[in-house]
């Protein structure tokens, strides 16, 4: 089998190895597609190189069908179409209160273990969600970003006939944007990037570009003043963290999807005067793989146009320098069968 | 009748002037006691001058009796006890949503108009609330910022068994631990001023200096690992807001009661990583001050204790003089009557 290895120092590898036998416990995946994340592009930089156990197989964005089944495993057959929910809860403990997705000793798959980015994917059989037989194994590679943003959506208790604003419209933005859409919320994506404000109309999205409208003057006239319901910060910039603040209305909840390193300004007068909530959101959970199952199987959101390259797991290297030279584009998929 | 005057520049007068009739839709109060608010300090302190309209009297934590009925005025008697909810929401307009307490032309009673720092005191009907008539009328000039520490409560969805944590003991800091205390949480109080801290104390407060112990490894101890629940931030300092995002636990709730003029330094990873929420909280809604008025008429809690000084209208310039000279004392009520 074909595998793919972080080397380091912006390097990968491609190797030729053994398939190996899915120990007690586990499946082994032939894995169809492998979605390149922002977080894959981080350890490319080298920012992770402390997490990652350098040489290593990296990526969790991933759709696929069982390969073979371990000892002790049951409820799956060979050739069933699944995707990886890529959380390793097993060190949960009390005083993470029952929330096993972001239990305090979490191992994210693919980061912290192997990942995806091969033929073939040894894995706890506990991570696995199971895809219809019609589902598109392509288009299920997106299952993983998707519901981040669906868990995203949730978080923030939006509702039909309510007003989103998303601050950010790269793949996770554009797939909040979708997802709230879905829902039945007025939806206004901000982003500055020109090309991905064409992705986003193209994804029949509202989209403007705050450095060329008064974005906060644009938001009160499209809700008749009652700004946005719901801020969805996914672009992790201090300028966001601005106008967040400003965009939403009385009450109005922001969910913090974007990762801040650093600690950052805030405008905490505004969240006492028009009682705002700021909500934490970190990846998903089950149910939200669910419904994000739901909606790839359907098919009825122009998912597809968010694949912008389709690439063999042998071109590594080239993807990941191409993603840095250009940063227009939306989601990369490594095909792992060729 | 005896009334008193914000002057500017750090001086009240007290005058004498003709009783008024109550206007249409208005009643007239015998004002019993008048709180001093840290409001009342920082317009003491010129920090209000843009704001006030000088010359002008302020106060808005009262209680009374009903003296004179206005026109168009039914379901009050003469001599009933009252206090005032101090707001004056009739500029509320659909983009408020329903939330009048904070809506965008909220004008506050005793900050925005004359206040209750006067023997009598003319107020729009709808801003009453009865009391019992068995209700203590010094206890009750608590009750606006005991409805503050009711509703920050209510905001945070504090339970049974949760542990709440309060950052900040001052009159608001610890009627809130008072209130969360009432609820059946655990309630940790961290201050910084000891005899603030004793004060604490002698309420039944479990309250540590955050200076002297490492109030985060003492919340996790306190708590076998799981930390707050819900902290409240109610110091108004960074340390505070550097200290919450760590002893808040996962699904933390951090409710921001302190009123923070200037952005500041938040740690933002932490709200993403432990899906902190933070929850503003802004004075109080109508049942917030029906659940105050129960507390304060049924008199379980030590609330006695949080009134430090009683002084005449007369004393006024004295009062705000060792108020600056004395940051250690609690509640000072006037009494309007004398
Ligand atoms: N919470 C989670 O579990 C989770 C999961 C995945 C990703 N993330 C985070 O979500 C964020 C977005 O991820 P992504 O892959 O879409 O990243 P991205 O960098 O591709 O997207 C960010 C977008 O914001 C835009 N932007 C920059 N400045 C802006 C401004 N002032 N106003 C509006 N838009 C602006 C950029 O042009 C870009 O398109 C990242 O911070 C990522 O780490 C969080
Ligand atoms: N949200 C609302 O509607 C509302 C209503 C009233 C008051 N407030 C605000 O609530 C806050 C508290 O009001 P107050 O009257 O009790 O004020 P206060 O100044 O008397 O109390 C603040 C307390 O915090 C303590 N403190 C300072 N540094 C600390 C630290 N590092 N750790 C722990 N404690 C520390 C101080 O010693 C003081 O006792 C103020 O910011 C006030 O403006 C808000
Ligand atoms: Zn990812
Ligand atoms: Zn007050």
């Amino acid at each position: 089998m074909k595998a793919t290895i972080y080397e380091g120092n912006k390097t990968f590898s491609v190797i030729h190895k053994e398939v190996e036998a899915p120990a007690k416990g586990e499946v082994r995946i032939k894995v169809a597609y492998s979605g390149v994340c922002g977080t894959d592009v981080h350890i490319y930089h080298g920012m992770m190189d402390k997490r990652v156990s350098i040489p290593v197989t990296i990526g969790h964005e991933m759709s696929g069908t069982i390969d073979a089944i371990g000892e002790g495993v049951s409820g799956f057959a060979i050739g069933e179409k699944i995707v990886v929910r890529p959380l390793d809860d097993r060190g949960v403990k009390p005083s993470d209160k029952g929330f096993n997705h972001i239990c305090e000793d979490l191992k994210f798959i693919g980061i912290d273990s192997p990942g995806s980015m091969q033929q073939y994917w040894n894995v706890p059989s506990f991570v696995l969600h199971k895809l219809r037989p019609e589902t598109d194994l392509k288009l299920a590679a997106l299952i993983e970003p998707l519901s981040v943003a669906v868990h995203d959506v949730r978080r923030g208790e939006l509702k039909a006939g309510e007003t989103a604003v998303v601050l950010g419209g790269g793949p996770i933005g554009l797939l909040v944007a979708m997802v709230a859409k879905e829902t039945g919320a007025n939806v206004i994506v901000s982003e500055v990037n020109e090309k991905r404000i064409k992705k986003a109309n193209e994804l029949g999205l509202n989209a403007v570009n705050p450095t060329k409208i008064d974005l906060v003057k644009y938001v009160i006239e499209q809700t008749e003043g009652r700004r946005a319901d719901v801020v969805f910060e996914v672009a992790g910039v201090q300028p966001a963290l601005d106008v967040m603040c400003e965009v939403a209305g009385i009450r109005g909840r922001i969910v913090m999807v974007a990762i801040h390193g650093q600690k950052k300004e805030i405008d905490l007068f505004k969240f006492f005067w028009k009682e705002l909530k700021l909500i934490g959101a970190r990846v998903y959970e089950k149910e939200d793989y669910e419904k994000a199952i739901a909606l790839i199987t359907a098919n009825e959101l122009p998912f597809e146009e968010m694949i912008t390259d389709v690439q063999p797991l042998s071109n590594i290297q080239q993807v990941f320098e191409n993603i840095d030279k250009n940063p227009d584009g939306m989601k990369v998929l490594m095909d792992c069968q060729s």
